[in-house]
């Protein structure tokens, strides 16, 4: 086997699987390859003529034959050169990565073009998925091209917009009274008796694994040399998590050029459980109460490895930084100005880095990645109608019967 | 100059300029190139270490210098196998070209990127479109990067999120009571006092040139062998007019393996000059009363070279087809459950080759490639509101002054 899982913090390994991804010490697990084997055919020279596609790394993807892939065109997307903003600023490069411009309009996509092909490589037949909005209609789009049942549920203030994409992809669709750690509660109480397979931050190998080839497609897009700094909207933290494992193992093949990029988590004060557990230490501690920021991608009160997180912005040497409402929306529109929609995540980005320049945090030598995870327009304030909105799983069979 | 401008009728050569693509004897101007000097350099062999961008294929884009290239990360959008379709029809394979990947979620990206390319060149700093949606708000995208002045007219029916878009982006956004053509009267009118560079259909070189790169892309990501046919939802037919122009340019290049493809138009039912022109034969008639199609794209009573369109459709074996929007309904609905999300240009394209298969037009031996335009998402039914709309130049300079 090319692959196995590993956990993160005891070490202990163990054979591939779809499901349950905790160490018994109560790590997290991740897949881990057979580095040498994969850099006998992953090489600078043998990636000139692949797919562009995030399936030119497939030997660092968790599906064993090709043939199972489920891809609607994701990865491989532009790094754009600020360079409107860049020359008004105290630093030597700005980029954003345009992940908008993948399928269903996210970043979403990777991981579910992921997660569904592995999921189809073991005959899963229905997927569930608890989301903010984004993650639910990128799993709608791979199950609904792959054959599959999907069903979503989302907090009931979500993006309205999102939701009916949902719809449109043929996902079944509910929302949920509570936020996406309330709807992940329904899946966990329902996925047995109604066959689901959750695939929910963390809870399987697929999606992690595919947020990582953000991180394999920055290094190659810039010449196998890192930026000094990523700036990264975080939620559940699986696409920063994903990338830091996607370095350590570029590295380890020997692909790196140069020093690893200082990563920082931003997201919207009112639910800043990063941000907190950063500046607190100690163990990590989730957010049980008094949220209140906007229903976006980084509203995250409790996620499922926070530790994880934060230990590779220590690591990277990087910092997390909370971003209010009034300053998103500024972001949101200097972006506009220069060319971008930028989802509320992506504008976070761009006033979090705002305040790493005026806190002196940003050096003149930093070369900068902004990620840019959606477009404006999914945000655009509107009702998600005619869908149930329920509470619990028993509620949900009940409303379904 | 490795490029010039010549008549699609006349023949007659004339040097490149900025504004008039009109000849003497009313046919059309387009880009002509010195195709041995391109042939030098453009190879198979060269393209395959380019950036992955339409630019790719600079040397049949109108710019001199590549230092005045205004990219955003347009084109080289994924070309996607519709097996979940496929399998249900009669034809050898289906294609869908997500062009809704592109920046701004639409193909008008294409050719923005590159009139505005060419505008900065040649030192322009304010630009004018008329538009049903989306060329304007690629063109408020692509202005606002490369910090020129945009000024957007939309029929005050468009959609309002696309609308919204154009404002997100920075550009003077206005609302015109009546047709794409009665926009375009506007800027026609306020041109020279404005100081205007006139950026609508086939009036400066840019645009057909940018939308031409669908046509070579598709090409070379079919291994240099195109398609038996093309469905492209049909408005002011630039699309079509380029894709033709690139296949004529790969061909005298040598590049081209195999036959040219069966080009089909789709219009939707109440705006169909194309389908009406094609059979009625004789010089081409627009549409001057009773419009009653939705505000898409595809609403275009008074094509710029209604005649053109038609020649293409003629020489290549092609045909034109007019959908209802029921049918467009159906065929996004259709198109969402296989994962894709199809504007109502994208969604005519698929309803307008189920009905080409239902006439047996369509072979078993046919290969298809759709082409999807835009994001279901942008016409989610909204109103543009807050925007002045007007209905003359005058009107517009008094609500300015």
């Amino acid at each position: 086997m090319r692959f196995g899982l590993v956990c993160g913090t005891c070490g202990k390994q163990k054979p591939f699987d779809l499901q349950g991804m905790k160490c018994g010490c109560g790590g997290t697990l991740s897949v881990e390859y057979d580095l040498e084997r994969v850099g006998r055919t992953l090489t600078k020279e043998s990636l000139q003529s692949r797919v562009t596609s995030m399936w030119r790394y497939e030997e660092l993807l968790p599906v064993t034959s090709m043939a199972h892939i489920v891809t609607l065109g994701e990865g491989w997307t532009p790094l754009i050169r600020l360079y409107p903003l860049e020359r008004q600023l105290p630093l030597r490069k700005l980029w954003v990565k345009r992940e908008e411009q993948n399928p269903t309009g996210s970043f979403k996509a990777r991981g579910f073009s992921a997660a569904i092909s592995v999921a189809r490589e073991h005959g899963v037949r229905k997927v569930a998925v608890n989301s903010n909005g984004n993650a639910a209609s990128a799993l709608a789009a791979y199950a609904g091209y792959a054959g599959m049942e999907a069903y979503v549920f989302l907090p009931k203030d979500c993006p309205g917009l999102i939701a009916a994409e949902c719809s449109l992809y043929g996902a079944f669709t509910c929302l949920v009274d509570g936020f996406i750690h309330d709807a992940g509660r329904i899946i966990q109480d329902g996925g047995r008796e109604q066959g689901w397979h959750h695939v929910g931050t963390l809870k399987e190998p697929g999606r992690a694994e595919g947020k990582k080839t953000m991180g394999l497609e920055l290094a190659e897009q810039l010449g196998w040399k890192l930026p000094s700094v990523i700036v990264y909207p975080t939620g559940g933290g699986s696409g920063l998590i994903g990338m830091w494992n996607a370095f350590m193992q570029l590295k380890r093949l020997g692909l790196l050029m140069g020093d690893l990029p200082r990563m920082v988590s931003v997201q919207e004060q009112g639910c800043q459980p990063v941000i907190d557990n950063m500046e607190r230490g100690g163990p990590f501690v989730p957010i049980t109460s008094g949220v209140s920021s906007n229903p976006t991608g980084m509203r995250v009160p409790e996620p499922p490895d926070g530790e994880l997180i934060v230990r590779v912005l220590r690591e990277s040497g990087g910092t997390a930084v909370a971003v209010s409402p009034e300053e998103i929306r500024c972001a949101q529109a200097e972006m506009g100005k220069s060319g971008i929609s930028s989802s509320p995540e992506g504008a976070a980005a761009w006033a979090g880095f705002l305040r790493l320049l005026d806190r002196n945090w940003l050096r003149p030598s930093d070369e900068v990645v902004l990620f840019n995870t959606s477009h404006a327009m999914k945000y655009t304030p509107s009702q998600p109608d005619r869908l149930p909105v329920v509470k619990t799983y028993e509620e949900w069979k009940r409303r379904r019967a």
